[in-house]
C-alpha cells in the first residue's frame, strides 16, 4: 500500500507545557506532505522528526487562535532561508488573512516564493483542495471563532492486475492501465474476460479526519462515517464537561462518542489541556466508549 | 552578593537546528527578570529552565528580525492565560511596533494587562530604562536593519556595615542605612568615626552587555569597557569572514577582539550559524584572542 500517515508535531492546547507543544500535524500521503495547523515550535519538531519542510505544498489552518498559527512566521522564514521557490498554499478561515498579510509584508520582503491564501468557508462541508492523491474537505466545527476540521480522502487506489492472467491471455503491457481502470479484455478468438477476473480488488481508500477545536458536535458524525482515522480534540476529562462546554471544547468521552457514532476504525485524541496531569484518565474515559482509541503525543507517527 | 545571572534560552541564528533555538535570554537581577530578544520557542525553553514568566516586567528586543521576535505572540498569549494583570513593557526599535500592534489587535482582545511599547533610538548610546536594581543602556550596533545592543549596569551595591563597630560605638539600628549610604558616626563624646572605618567596601557593581546581531564594530569597545560579562554574536568561523561582512554579522575572532579591547572579564559567544557544525572551532578561534571565552548553549546559566 502506498504511504498514508499522520505525524503529530504538537497536541497540547493553548498553554504550553513541558509535555506538549501546541497543535500541529503533518499528513504524508504518497510522499506529499500536508500540514495541519502550525503552533509555535512546529518547525523545530519537524526537524526532530526528520520531516522535510520542502515537501509541504499546502497548509490547512483550522482557526485563527494563536496556538494553531504562531508557528507560521518562523516556518515561512525558514522555508525562505532554505531557498524555496515553489508556491506555498495556505488554507484557512478568512480571519487568518490579516495576520498572514502582516507577517509577509513585515518579515518576508524579497522571498523567492509566493504564498497563496485560500479562504475556507467554515460553515459548510465542501471540497477545498484536490490533487492526484487526495481530496481535502472542510468539516464545519463550532468553536469560539470560525473553525474548520479537515477530512483527507485518499484517491481510491486502482485494483491489482493478476500476473497469471497477463501470462494466460498474453495481455500486452500497454493495456494494463486500462484494465486497472476497469476495462475487460477480449482475446483473439473474441472471448471477453471480464475485468473482475483480471484483477484482485484494490485496497479500500483510506481517510483521515482532523477535528479540533470544537464543542461536542454530534452532527459531524454524518461527515465522519467510516473514516479510517479520526483525530478529535479531547481537551478535558469528563469532570470538566461544564468547562468544555463554556470554552467550546470537548471531553474525552465526547470525542469517543463521535468516533463510535461515526463508525471510524480508529480514534486518536489530543489538544490536551495543561490542567490534565494524567492523560491515562482521558484514555480510560474514551476507551470505555470506543476501545480503538489512543493518546496523541509529540513524535507519534500513525500509519493508516 | 545579590543575584545577577544570565540564562540562555536560545543562541542559534535564523535557521533553527536541532542544536539551537533562535535568540532569547533572561537576565535575572535581584529576582527581577528581564528578557532580551524572544525567538520562537522562548516560552517553552523558559518552562524547561523553570524560569517564572510572571516575573518578566520588561522585554528588550534588539531588532525586528523574525528569529528575535517570533516568540513574542506566544509568550504574550501565555501570560494572558496565566492571569497576568501587571503591565508588560517592550523596548525595541520603532520597526517592531507595527507587528506588535497587529498581534495585540488580532490575538489579544480582552487581555487583562497593558502592553506598553517603548521605541529605542538605535543610533545612540542612551539610558533606556532604570529601576532600583539596574539601569539599561542601548548600544548602537550595525546590522541589516536598525539594531541595538543592551548594557545592564547593576546599581552600585552599598558597603557592608561592620558588626563590631555597631557594638563598639553603640550605633542604633536606625542609623545603619545612613552609614551604608556614606555617613560617618559621631559618638556621645563628640569623636567622629569616619565612614570608612565603619564599613567594609561594597562589591564592585556588575554589568552585562548583549551585542547581537552586528558586524564587527570596534567603536563599541568604548561603551563596553570593563564590563563583567559580554555576550557577543559569533555567527561564523573565521574562514567565513567575508560571509559575515556581507550579512553584517561577526566571526568568533571578531567577538573575541571586541572582548579583549574592551577589557571585559568574560565573554560568551552565540548566535551560531546553522552552517557551524563544530562550535569548538569557534571557541578555539575566540580563546586564541581572549581566553576567558565560553560557548553559549540552551539552558546555560551564567552567574556574574
Amino acid at each position: 500500500m502506498e504511504i498514508f500517515e499522520v505525524n503529530i508535531l504538537g497536541c497540547g492546547s493553548a498553554k504550553p507545557t513541558l509535555r506538549h507543544l501546541p497543535s500541529s500535524q503533518i499528513v504524508n500521503i504518497r510522499g506529499k506532505y500536508y500540514m495541519i495547523d502550525c503552533g509555535e515550535g512546529a518547525q523545530i519538531q519537524m526537524q526532530k522528526m526528520n520531516l522535510p519542510m520542502a515537501r509541504i505544498g499546502h497548509i490547512f489552518i483550522s482557526h485563527n487562535h494563536g496556538d494553531h498559527v504562531f508557528g507560521l512566521p518562523g516556518l515561512i522564514s525558514t522555508m525562505a532561508l532554505l531557498g524555496r521557490t515553489a508556491d506555498l498554499h495556505i488554507h484557512g478561515p478568512q480571519q487568518l488573512q490579516e495576520y498572514l498579510d502582516n507577517v509577509i509584508r513585515i518579515y518576508c520582503e524579497g522571498i523567492a516564493f509566493q504564498i497563496i491564501f485560500h479562504p475556507i468557508d467554515t460553515r459548510v462541508h465542501n471540497i477545498i483542495f484536490k490533487d492526484r492523491s487526495v481530496s481535502v474537505w472542510s468539516i464545519p466545527l463550532q468553536h469560539r471563532i470560525p473553525c474548520s476540521g479537515f477530512l483527507f480522502r485518499e484517491t481510491p487506489p486502482l485494483p491489482h492486475i493478476r500476473r497469471e492472467m497477463i501470462d494466460a491471455f498474453n495481455i500486452p503491457f500497454s493495456q494494463i492501465n486500462n484494465i486497472k481502470a476497469g476495462a475487460s479484455w477480449t482475446t483473439e478468438d473474441g472471448t471477453v474476460i471480464p475485468h473482475e477476473r483480471l484483477v484482485t480488488p484494490a485496497e479500500k481508500a483510506r481517510s483521515y479526519a482532523y477535528c479540533s477545536d470544537t464543542i461536542y458536535l454530534p452532527c459531524i458524525t454524518q461527515i465522519l462515517q467510516d473514516v479510517t482515522l479520526l483525530y478529535h480534540e479531547a481537551t478535558y476529562p469528563d469532570d470538566l464537561q461544564m468547562r468544555a462546554q463554556e470554552t467550546l471544547h470537548s471531553t474525552a468521552s465526547q470525542a469517543a462518542t463521535i468516533a463510535r457514532d461515526s463508525h471510524v476504525e480508529k480514534l486518536c485524541i489530543g489538544h490536551f489541556s495543561a490542567r490534565v496531569k494524567e492523560e491515562e484518565l482521558l484514555l480510560a474515559e474514551a476507551t470505555a466508549i470506543f476501545p480503538q482509541t489512543r493518546l496523541a503525543f509529540e513524535g507519534l507517527n500513525i500509519k493508516l
